[in-house]
């Protein structure tokens, strides 16, 4: 029997990194969990990816073959897949692979190719990891975040607007809605989620904003997420509550977003759907 | 027993009018069938409603004790309600009367205050009316109108878009989606149909419009319509395909929008939705 200190050194870990700071966040929590890290930065990458990583190649998106071969170097057989990517990269990019499996895909939504991705990435030997299994702190919890706690019509609009954000985001348009009295003010798509706020916060004031996962959620891809940013467009719009869909949910600069959150005077609630729904 | 040229003249006929040129064709269609009109033309109307009508009073949204005392006044016991209203007048707006309807309401979505305002004053006296019993030459055919019929892939994006904006719809968020090869581009809610069509249509060429009722459309109210400006608005942003729902979708100026879809290689047509769904 094999002793705990004599354990092989951990498995070399793979990130390819989209713009933002999840990224980085998540670069973080793997070297912190004592895996080598392979970084694979897209057009968008943070540059002080370079200096977390322990090796770094740039790539762009679609360069499936270059991926496979510098994770195959490493030693590399699992790989995290964050950070923000222009849906519109995904029409008329990438190597021949990744040409092929977009050809054998019956269309282009988010979830099909990623599942297709996944599907053929596992056949070449790299499994796709969750980023709550290295960062689990990163989840929002159940709980009111804030100072701040929303009003009674404000707890309306946060049910009715998970109930609508879930159904969208089942559809695999976007994840996230702007309402206020019950009246549904934005709903998002492909122009992203700070866009939709600006939008549907610009018609009123007092707005609530929800971001909600899939019904069918997979854990290793396009996890909701949100941030001090975030919280800071709600205060530019003068929103009201950010309400979000707890346990799938991931929160970045958590004591930042929450300070700037009590500031505002913006309520930040995580809600658990299956509670909700009641 | 009354012979029909005994009958009595024609009862008077109530419209409600917002903005664009739907009122005009109705006001037009029921002075058509000899019925006096009692035009109540909102903030948005058009000024040429006054030439047309027998009746027209000017009201503001939700002045809901001078419209009963208008339509009263000339035995009208029937009302069209018709044009564009700008959503966010619903908030704060109107007499005691309709604040009181507002009061009573449990959100203020379109449909939750239509239907307790259909309500209200069939309790008062006054019915409303469907566009397409007085007009019904407007519904749109289940048929490809145009010279250019959509491609393999784009009949894909109408059957995919027809059954996400029937979903949003369904939810009371907005009727149009823009999509191009699967991916979802532009989901509207509030801006209203030309903002969501130029947000899609902007992220890529080509994009497939698709405009759909509810799936519980009360004909009543907010048919969706298009005419020669939606058109002319798709090929603004180079759009190649739009696609509606046949018998519930009002078609003005169909002419001209014809006209404009062939000039601009635009492919227009309206979808069995029961025909689509197989």
């Amino acid at each position: 029997m094999r002793s705990d200190t004599a354990s092989p050194a951990r498995d070399a870990i793979g990130l390819i990194a989209g713009g933002g700071t999840l990224p980085l966040v998540l670069a973080k929590a793997v070297k912190a969990r004592g895996h080598p890290l392979v970084c694979l930065a897209l057009d968008d990458a943070d540059a002080s990816l370079v200096s977390l990583a322990d090796h770094t190649y740039h790539v762009r998106f679609g360069q499936v073959e270059d991926v496979i071969a510098a994770l195959r170097r490493h030693g590399a057989r699992r790989v995290l897949m964050v950070g923000r990517v222009s849906r519109t990269d995904l029409v008329d990019r990438g190597d021949a692979l990744f040409r092929r499996w977009l050809g054998e895909a019956p269309d282009r939504r988010d979830q099909t190719v990623f599942r297709r991705g996944v599907q053929r990435l596992h056949d070449l030997g790299v499994d796709v990891a969750s980023p709550l299994e290295f960062a689990p702190e990163l989840a929002v919890p159940a709980d009111v975040l804030t100072r701040r706690v929303p009003t009674e019509p404000e707890w309306h609009d946060i049910r009715l607007g998970l109930s609508v954000a879930r159904a969208v985001a089942a559809l695999d348009a976007g994840q996230t809605v702007v309402l206020k009295r019950g009246v549904i003010l934005a709903v998002e798509a492909a122009e992203g989620t700070d866009a939709a706020i600006r939008r549907g916060g610009g018609l009123a004031a007092g707005t609530v904003v929800v971001k909600a996962a899939r019904p069918d959620q997979d854990p290793r891809f396009d996890l909701p997420t949100i941030g001090a940013q975030t919280v800071a467009l709600l205060q530019d719009v003068g929103a009201a509550v950010l309400a979000v869909e707890a346990g799938k949910t991931l929160l970045l600069d958590r004591h930042e977003a929450v300070a700037v959150a009590d500031q505002a005077g913006i309520a930040l609630v995580g809600v658990d759907v299956a509670e909700a729904g009641r």
